[in-house]
């Protein structure tokens, strides 16, 4: 079959069948299919958009041209979770152990920073001399031993993926849902988990009647890939929890689980580690699951899982006792308040998008940038009193005073107390 | 200025700068945006399409990527020709010849057979000895010197439009009026005549108003790059002519400037050599040009042309005097009535179609493949007469048999005579 028949095809607003999907995706994996004519059926797949039924094919297509980890060992229930993105959401680092030690097991994949959201594998390599380059033999034996394992994927993990996210970024198809679900969910189907938690933020730039599309979209691909699948929405109009940036998120991921957590970063990681376990089949509903994940935040079984994970991993385990050492050598410059009142809205994009090109400034040090963000949404400020605190590299002066302009700029205030909507607006279920 | 960015724009319906479509042409010709990217901006253009003012922009930037014929050393007015091809459609060959030796100039870059047409360039090769890879500095010697020269495109000639020409046939876009009209456009801007005429066939594939809306906008094209252009909408039910096939039709057109032509062929060969004539200028109308091309068909003044332009590229001129000794290895087969009546139809782009697998299957001899068709539409047939002969180089017997029996099933009977319309259906001008 010719591969420019199945551009036309899309082209001219028809569904492809199975056989052309798979016929496209083993010409990806293979590279018997030029890049040029992957980009012009992408672009054709943006414009004319694909059924329910040609995301389901694409994704498994897509799962299926790799290798999958040996999951065999694995004795208990095994959950993936997959965040769209938040400006601090270091959620993952929280909930992966954290389920882990109440009982399933969460063989995760991660990815790293895409545009003014932080990746996972940032994050938790700021840990010293951890590794996510683990071998496949390695991340089975793993998630087999402790229950979790936090890694990159590897060059045979769902290798059409790779090739069709690479030129989506080069071609302008980025936005097409079509294509970005199926490259999320084509990943989770080859690690071959047992059922999919998905945490889909709500925020300015992401409308909700587009997001629950999008969750609607995920959970029926899922379903119909014979996963269990359940999708969160939730809010991020704030940034999640106190730190922004990679190793400041990382301590405030270890101060969670040793006990000492800001509420909407434990409501949000026991909301996600509820539904988890529930979906996992090992507690009656997420109301318990979530529970059960507050109680392991206190008593520092959570924490305990983290260590093991580090070691693992072949990181430096006295991170787990004393996370604030990993700051000690950034530069802090306070973000000052001008006016009196209170904060009816934080512009997070605008905080993560300036991170980033801080970030870009630091080089080598960049996992050093950050802030810690004092002030949210529904507080009451005094004028001076400090809002955050920029986190940064020495040298980076110029850099630091100006995300912390940045940061002063995306605060709304006002003279009403706003109140605060819960995290959790919706659940959506297969 | 990121490629990305022009193609997001494009992607999402909107009309793209000067400076965006110049950005993306020198981009194609120096090689700076990868094939990916062109391929997915030529499927936004083909499903968001362009602005006559885009396409303008599109050609102009496409014809000044390369370097231009030095044309100054020609004292007479230069018109170009194209046509949009039809099967059996030797005008050219007669076209040029003819007009240039009623006082204008015709600088011609032909191309190779594409689809159930055959190439310019195919046939005149059928010449023995012939080049038509002319170097720059001869094609202007040549064109300065006896007024006409068929050459092949050279790789110094809109750079840009070769890759974008390449990667369409690759990713399904073809069919774009946008990168269509802008891809013959560029070349004869490039070439740089003062007018240009375009021959836009009709038939039962090109429905009329898809045809007429091609030509109005190739005019609009042409007139917003400052060039005199005139389209003629012409039919192309039926093959044009007798002689189909690459030898064939070179013998036919040189048997045309020779004055025994068949009359259709004669009669369109006028109109466009009137055309020419008239933009150039040099006759009052095209009327008159005609009557003028009409008679050097007559008296032998383009066939000496011709003769010139086979020696001026290396061409046996023999040939002139002999047409028909191309064709003497031919095996010869005729295609047999097998019931009596007229013919009301041809399927023309079917015996193009067949033509081609003939060809195929001929390797270097497919210049001999061919047919000569002696009953068209109108024409009354008795059971048993020949319809056609194929023409074919030895040992090619089961293919001339197949085709033979195309031919024969290409034919529609019937038991009324019915009219036949005149060739040219409408004019448009700028």
């Amino acid at each position: 079959m010719d591969i420019r028949d199945i551009i036309a095809k899309k082209r001219d607003g028809e569904e492809l069948s199975s056989f052309e999907i798979e016929t496209f995706v083993s010409g990806c994996a293979d590279d018997s299919i030029s890049d040029a004519q992957v980009a012009a059926l992408l672009m054709a797949i943006f414009l004319r958009e694909m059924s329910i039924r040609e995301i389901a094919d694409l994704t498994v297509a897509m799962a299926n041209s790799g290798e999958h980890p040996d999951l065999s060992g694995v004795r208990v229930p095994t959950v993936d979770k997959h965040s769209t993105g938040g400006v601090g959401d270091k959620t993952t680092l929280v909930v992966a152990p954290l389920v882990a030690a109440l009982g399933i097991a969460v063989p995760k994949i991660s990815g790293r920073s895409l545009a003014h959201t932080g990746g996972t594998l940032d994050k938790i390599e700021c840990v010293p001399g951890l590794t996510t380059a683990l071998s496949p033999g390695h991340f089975s034996r793993q998630v087999a031993a402790i229950g979790v394992a936090i890694a990159a994927q590897t060059a045979e993990l769902a290798p059409a993926d790779r090739k069709i996210y690479a030129l989506r970024d080069l071609t302008g198809t980025v936005g097409s849902m079509a294509l970005g679900i199926s490259s999320i969910m084509s990943k989770k189907l080859a690690i071959g988990a047992d059922a999919i938690v998905l945490d889909v933020k709500v925020g300015r730039e992401a409308d909700i009647d587009d997001s629950r599309n999008f969750a609607k979209t995920m959970v029926a691909i899922g379903t119909r890939c014979k996963k269990r699948t359940v999708a969160l929405l939730t809010r991020m109009e704030d940034p999640i929890g106190r730190a922004v940036g990679d190793a400041a998120e990382l301590v405030e991921a270890i101060e969670t689980l040793g006990g000492e957590a800001e509420e909407d970063v434990a409501h949000l990681c026991s909301i996600v580690s509820g539904h988890m376990l529930a979906v996992a089949g090992v507690v009656a509903d997420p109301a318990e699951g979530a529970r059960k994940a507050r109680q392991a935040l206190g008593d520092g079984r959570g924490l305990e899982k983290f260590r093991e994970l580090v070691k693992w991993q072949n990181g430096d385990p006295s991170v787990v006792d004393e996370p604030g050492a990993l700051l000690k050598d950034c530069v802090r410059t306070p973000v000052l308040a001008l006016r009196e009142g209170y904060v009816t809205e934080i512009d997070a994009p605008r905080i993560g998008g300036e991170l980033r090109n801080l970030k870009a400034e630091a080089g080598a040090s960049k996992g050093l940038c950050g802030a810690l963000i004092h002030k949210k949404t529904g507080h009451s400020v005094t004028a001076g009193e400090e809002l955050a605190t920029i986190l940064s590299p020495a040298g980076l002066d110029d850099g630091a005073k100006r995300f912390a302009d940045e940061i002063e700029a995306s605060y709304t205030m006002g003279d009403q107390l706003v109140s605060v909507p819960g995290i959790l607006r919706e659940v959506v279920e297969g």
